[in-house]
């Protein structure tokens, strides 16, 4: 199997009954960029051709103009001298004074928030309390959801253009009732909406409550979900493997491929009660 | 209409004919975070709810944990008084040694990508040299691509979590040939890739070639594409306003909703030759 891909037990709903079957999930994993050993960036990426990746991004940011600009790209080793499959150096055959003037143009200081490294992602990991809620939610509960969340998303219908979170109150697990809707370019500032309406409304930790998102899951989402204490999130469509595995971490309820009448469960099954 | 959606001529690919017909789009804008007057994060979103969208964020980041750490949330204004509508100020209810411990923890330095102002829009529309090339290509190939790309796309039939690039050679505008695909969880990463290929084999500009993402169409994917030369970008959905705005000033000409046997242009359609 390609390293872009990983094996995991899942729970799939398929004809009103759950089964255990393994998913196949999308990796992603923090890479690191180094310029000439200075830490540069990092972004939340599939492993694989990361060198492309580093010299598109130096180009998409006018830090190399052409290939002659592109000196060596070297992986980072361990103490040990083993390579890190996390890491990459990048040396530029720019001059120094050009380089940190593209440096200065280019730059902004920026939130670490999906562009964390593994440090940042125990850290995260640290800083959010697990979640111990015992909401639970019935199969045709959750397989409601979409419904819900597609009536109330009427820009979405207009321009096909918009990511949409969604946040359902669980008073019972049969009676999930629509709270507040946002939609947004990005599909984590929806979520980040959601999450300011609920804080601003002092409804925070939302532990009788499910997330709905109209993309995929990734792990920026999950961290976003879990910060505010939701229980159970779920997906239109797939989570990738971090996402996954920050949600199992945290004790949170991951349910992804939420499309009439299917459904996978891939963390904390227990609160999905048939 | 709301102001999340705004109205844009567009040319309409149906039944075999180009007719013009506006087209409402999702907007897309950058929105400047201020704590307590400080410049913190720019971020493109939609525009609405925008405390909401602070709010959330600096809870998801760790700088508030409840209601009562969240003070003031107001519209910055501009030398005439009149409020800014990309741009907001944060007051904390929070200990400014607390709140430093917060910044350090929590914040790198970062690209500015996808994170930009005003004036780094600006910047970028500067630095990226205007799209001139008289590269051609014929809607019946054109609405080819999206096919040859899921042949490619072996992961994603796998996972269904991965986003692709492809990059298209246009030797005649008949005739595209499929040079590289790369996939990954991020669209942007896949798009940096794909130039970061192109960029190792001396590729660049890339003025010969359509550029194929598979999801929707951001300022950022605009930029990076108008970096790497590309003249015709295309997806299989929406552009959000600010990438059609970008497209149309750098002289790039962008397909939306690339979908057998239909498609949009949104910007210089003489490219796309009947």
């Amino acid at each position: 199997m390609s390293e872009s891909v990983k094996l995991r037990p899942a729970f799939k709903w398929r004809n009103g009954a759950l089964c255990e079957a393994a998913d196949r999930l999308a990796v992603e994993e923090p890479l690191e960029i180094r310029l000439a050993g200075r830490r540069f960036t990092l972004t939340m990426r599939t492993p694989g051709h990361d060198e492309e990746l580093a010299a598109g991004f130096l180009m998409a940011e006018g830090f190399v103009n052409a290939r002659g600009e592109l000196g060596e790209i070297r992986r980072l080793r361990d103490s040990k001298g083993a390579p890190d499959p996390n890491a990459i150096d990048v040396i530029l055959n720019v001059p120094a004074a050009g380089l940190r003037e593209r440096m200065q143009r280019n730059f902004v200081v920026s939130s670490s928030c999906g562009i964390c490294g593994k440090t940042s992602i125990e850290a995260i990991e640290r800083r959010i309390a697990p979640i111990t809620s015992t909401a639970a939610i019935a199969p045709p509960a959750l397989l409601r959801l979409p419904a819900m969340m597609r009536e109330a998303q009427a820009v979405f219908a207009a321009t096909g253009g918009l990511h949409a979170a969604a946040l359902f109150a669980l008073e019972s697990m049969d009676t999930p009732t629509l709270i507040v809707l946002r939609e947004d370019v990005g599909r984590h500032n929806a979520v980040d909406k959601v999450v300011g309406f609920a804080l601003a409304r002092d409804l925070l930790p939302l532990a009788r409550h499910a997330l709905m998102v109209s993309g995929r899951l990734s792990f920026e989402i999950v961290q976003k979900a879990a910060a505010a204490g939701v229980p159970i999130l779920c997906a239109v469509s797939a989570p990738s493997s971090l996402a996954v595995e920050l949600a199992d971490d945290l004790g949170m309820t991951l349910v992804g491929f939420l499309r009439e009448p299917n459904f996978n469960i891939y963390t904390h099954p227990e609160r999905i009660v048939a």
